[in-house]
């Protein structure tokens, strides 16, 4: 995996960078309570994979915010931009400080995990693999959210990823998908996935 | 006020004050975006308030853990606890810097309100004046969510905050309610609120 660690993203402007920083920390925060309620190592996981997208994006705003500054007053309004850009990040590192008890492995004291148990909803990771159901099918057929009770909150492509995706889009091998339901809907989304289950019920 | 600025709080477990310091940073993150996305100091008051809660939560928090260690192990496994409450502190703290943009008056840039924007439900303070409706009348018999299309998501009174108030909870005099709502529904309760309003309609 050494050499794909670099990986090169599209050109993204401050305000689309602003945007996902702020989409992707509050999915963070919820993947990270997730992880240490139900201690999953894979959505933990999931949670420093993203820190890594936070702290890129930040670090785009930061370059260009500094180069959009024209004149003192400019300057003074574009702090607005990296003081919301920083809290963000802040945000993120909490989750990921969140994840890495889990990854540590220490082990969730109970007190940690009764203060989260009103996640009523649970986040899941499920990998798609080559035999799976889903392949080639865009969210907008499969109406996950309808049929199985499952909303689909962001899809990973390698390094790649789609917070909030469309109707239109369509599901790859491989692709990692993060949703949000209740327990009996994220078993089908696995099973789908995994290809253990070839139609939805 | 002055004499008042030290209040006595009841006593409270760690459990409780965990679940409390997630509970009040999810809010206070919910609050900080819309004080930047309506550049309301009311809400960034909120923030900053709130923020004095979860610091008061962490420190009867560590000082409880520590007391509460008896060997190596168990040492090991409350690290989760307080490494859990230090995150949500940092949550607190993000909350508060985007507040401080808002009470700095600075000016919020558009791209923090573009990337802000899609926050759709407004979040809003309202004060309970003497001669409003709202006066002895508890939550459950009010039902705001289902007349008014409100939730009201905590209440403050003076420095005790009731986070995710139950049905039973009175609503008193000079009580600052903070609600999530459709803006219409938002302007019903200041209205209310304010005793500009008599009835619910």
């Amino acid at each position: 995996m050494a050499e794909s660690e670099k990986v090169e993203y599209r050109p993204i402007s401050v305000r689309e960078a602003l945007t996902e920083m702020k989409d992707v920390s509050e999915i963070m925060i919820d993947l990270a309570y997730s992880s240490a309620l139900f201690n999953s190592t894979e959505l933990a996981e999931e949670v420093m994979e993203l820190e890594k997208r936070v702290d890129y994006l930040d670090y785009i705003i930061e370059m260009n915010v500094m180069l959009a500054a024209r004149d003192a007053e400019d300057a003074e309004h574009l702090t607005a931009v990296t003081t919301v850009a920083a809290a963000t990040n802040k945000i993120s590192d909490a989750a990921a400080d969140i994840a890495a008890i889990v990854l540590k492995k220490i082990g969730i004291h109970p007190i940690v995990r009764k203060a989260f148990q009103q996640v009523e909803e649970r986040l899941a990771r499920a990998i798609v693999k080559p035999n799976s159901f889903f392949i080639n099918k865009t969210l907008g057929e499969l109406e996950l959210a309808a049929k199985i009770g499952v909303d689909v909150i962001a899809i990973r492509r390698h390094r790649e990823w789609k917070i909030d995706p469309s109707d239109e889009e369509k599901i790859l091998e491989n692709d990692v998908l993060i949703a949000r339901g209740a327990p009996h809907g994220i078993d089908e989304l696995n099973d789908l996935a995994s290809g253990k289950l070839k139609v939805m019920e």
